[in-house]
């Protein structure tokens, strides 16, 4: 176990912290709830939204930027979107400061604004605004814009990356003629996710449909993927709406269809966030530190050279040459560590803090005989290969290191999942093992709300490819339901 | 001339908007003063972004986020910074809204925030106070951040892209241990835009120092690259703060030096913002519309298919699936209309206001002779040449538009240079030819203040390779000057 990492056995969140810490991804700012992405989070969060906007783009969509500020007014042009976000909002209300006597400065009271503006904390009321100028036929639909922006939310239990005052996100938001369009483009986009997640983060998620107390605020349905942490609990990690008409009959956004009659638009929206970080911290680390899928790691490689003298320095380096380039060349990201204050032993455990997926050592020796050792963070396993070989088996053991940290996830969520037949059951399993529970459940916000004081376990979601689809009692109520549906603690 | 575009002659404000409105690269928002920044244009800027970002890695630089929000408190610490822009800032004072009894909402009184927080107009403050905590040591130097991020400045008077209350930026917050490596810094960011206006945006800038009057609030040096638009207007499109020791005492940011001595670090800070798009198309465009550098055009090629009939499409297509799919495995940015609903000649028109560097026309006849004809949007120049030469001839065509865009800017800059011996003369050229003027200034504020009252000229740098650097006697007060300065007037 690391120094300075509390393990995840004594106190999960306190690990958490320790290695957001230790390996320099964030920290906390003089500003409540607001946090500093320091440069290594933030090279993941580069990683992430390449791949992400990669996908975005080959499924049609382009980016655009909208304003920070919204004006207070439409929020309150879709009843539920206000209910939803009034209540924890940033709001602007002065234009400028001024000097006092004892040098400091206070707010001018002469520069109040007619309207205060309301720091975005998602972009549907002012884009949907826009949105009515840029449409009058249906040859200008669908819209297909994402946009990668920065939004608060005045929340006041935080939490680093899960849950902070602002965060980084994309938000898309289409327009279409059809409903059908707008539905399939929800899935579509939630597929996308799911392929995200698991691809890249070596997530596995669950997808499905929230419960309507669990919905966006002004959305018909919302989609999300639910993915499990390490401690049994689910993380919301990704969120894709179908809006219907709402947006577009608050904004009256209408179109001439090629029937000749006047509708109104359909909407979605979706989106992810720098919340994902944590769920790839959570995903996969351990008590030695962060442990990165190779597919988002800042660095997937780091060479560090051993010498003792300056002609071992000069062997060591030239060896080191023979096979960096080969593969950098190859598109690896790799880090060469000559700094000579830091000891290798340090810069070991420094990498392995970092996690770097695979460390290559090499001195003197391993120069003569041709020899490398590589080391996986993954498995802690090393060995010695031929530098021959060096390209072919570290391409090899970053396919193994991601497929393993996929597979890894995927065991433990299938350990962790149970199913209940009764509410006793239920929150027996809960509070023993944890994890995702499917039970039969009769559809009413009521009984939900029951469930969630009770136990505290939420509804995740109505799995889209529901393994546990026959029918049966609620565990609550003894009322019908058509099918289990996913129950789990959650962040 | 484009319809719906006014000429430049006519109105060079108007063309400016209207060039903006029809090649759909931003809009006004209902937010005063804020923009939305259409596709096109987000992708022009996602392309300097690009480009931008390569070059501040290749310069050792990382990417970082810190908070949008600034506590009101840190703006006093360093006394000319809150001069600087206490004036025009955004304050959040509240952090919740209430419902009222008409079914809107209102700010709730009871959420007054006990600091108010102001909207980063640009970083300084928070990032200092955070570096406190990371330094402790020169080992820990230097430290080279970058942040893409947006700010606010509550302009009063704005204009798209140019001036606008939200914007996007780079702000790069650098910290060393001494004064000669900091300078060193400063120098090397100014020089990295200029490389980026003159070989990807295709505008010569002036490198140079601001004068003490238009210095950074809270810097020691500003430096900057000045550039001029078609109309003569000088245009201050990036600035490389020298920030000497202000932060670091402000924010009491000390490290312990390699002789043990506990010294206050030293700072730079450098930015480019979306001001640059606005410089890109008053460098470049036409009374047509857009013209964009192929270096940064989102579409560098757009290929029009012309047919009357089904065999005709047939034929057409696959041919330009013959040299297509090879233009853009080359790297190329192609894009391929085949909408039907849109004829080929409003697609020229449409192509040309959006200034796409090459338009291919390819037509029944040109399938069969294997020929194409390619337009080029600088020049208005066409030719027909052999499908077998389209790779090199379009690779060609593309460098050259680039040099051609930049020899034109940097010609329409020379001829409208002047050098002015006397004030009347000085008065004289900016009324009658506009343009940069250089001429000698006796170094005080009082002076540089009274030729800009009088003409609306400013000194727009004390150029760092300065072509009139002979010594002189002031226009004005007739008092000694080591150097002739570069005035204009400007965005």
């Amino acid at each position: 176990m690391a120094k300075n990492i509390t393990s995840q056995q004594k106190d999960y969140s306190q690990w958490y912290l320790d290695v957001i810490r230790e390996a320099k991804l964030a920290e906390h700012s003089p500003v409540r709830g607001c946090m500093v992405i320091r440069p290594t989070g933030y090279a993941i969060w580069e990683n992430m939204k390449a791949e992400l906007d990669r996908m975005f783009k080959e499924t049609g969509h382009e980016n655009a930027y909208f304003p920070l500020f919204i004006p207070k007014s439409f929020l309150s042009r879709e009843a539920e979107h206000v209910e939803g976000f009034a209540k924890e909002c940033a709001v602007v209300t002065h234009s400028r400061l001024r000097s006092t006597d004892n040098g400091g400065v206070e707010v001018d009271p002469t520069s109040k604004l007619e309207e205060e503006l309301i720091v975005r904390p998602t972009s549907e009321t002012i884009i949907w605004d826009t949105y009515r100028d840029w449409v009058q036929s249906y040859r200008e639909l669908p819209i297909l814009i994402n946009q990668w922006a920065n939004v608060v939310r005045w929340e006041m239990r935080t939490r680093l990356f899960l849950r902070t005052m602002e965060f980084l996100w994309q938000e898309g938001h289409t327009a279409h003629a059809t409903e059908s369009e707008a539905r399939e483009e929800t899935e579509k986009m939630l597929e996308v996710y799911r392929t995200f997640a698991e691809d890249f983060m070596a997530m596995p998620v669950i997808t499905g449909v929230k419960t309507a107390s669990e919905r966006f605020a002004g959305a018909i349905d919302t989609y999300c993927i639910e993915a499990m942490m390490q401690d049994g609990k689910a993380l919301q990690a990704g969120t894709s709406h179908f809006l219907g008409q709402n947006f577009a009959k608050a904004f009256n956004v209408t179109f001439q269809d090629a029937d000749n009659q006047v509708k109104y638009v359909w909407a979605t929206s979706w989106g992810v966030s720098t919340r994902l970080i944590g769920g790839l911290i959570m995903t996969h680390s351990d008590d030695d530190g962060l442990v990165l899928p190779p597919k988002l790691a800042p660095t997937q490689v780091v060479i560090v050279p051993i010498w003792k003298n300056e002609d071992e320095r000069t062997q060591v380096i030239s060896y080191i040459d023979s096979f960096n380039r080969e593969l950098r060349n190859a598109g690896i990201r790799v880090k060469l560590d000559m700094r000579e204050n830091y000891k290798p032993g340090w810069k070991f455990a420094q990498y392995e803090v970092e996690g770097v997926p695979l460390r290559i050592a090499v001195g003197p020796r391993d120069a003569t005989n041709k020899k490398l050792e590589v080391a996986r963070r993954d498995t802690k396993t090393k060995e010695i290969i031929d530098v021959e070989t060096v390209l072919e088996t570290v391409q090899n053991l970053l396919v193994d290191i991601q497929t393993n940290l996929y597979q890894t996830a995927l065991k433990r969520r299938e350990s962790l999942t149970s199913i209940a037949q009764s509410y006793d059951e239920f929150k027996e399993l809960l509070d023993s093992k944890g994890g995702f529970v499917y039970a039969h459940w009769d559809g009413t916000p009521e009984t939900e709300t029951q469930i969630k004081e009770e136990t505290k376990a939420t509804i995740r979601c109505i799995p889209l490819d529901n393994p546990h689809k026959t029918a049966g009692k609620c565990m609550v109520t003894g009322n019908p339901s058509e099918q289990m549906v996913l129950f789990a603690r959650s962040y």
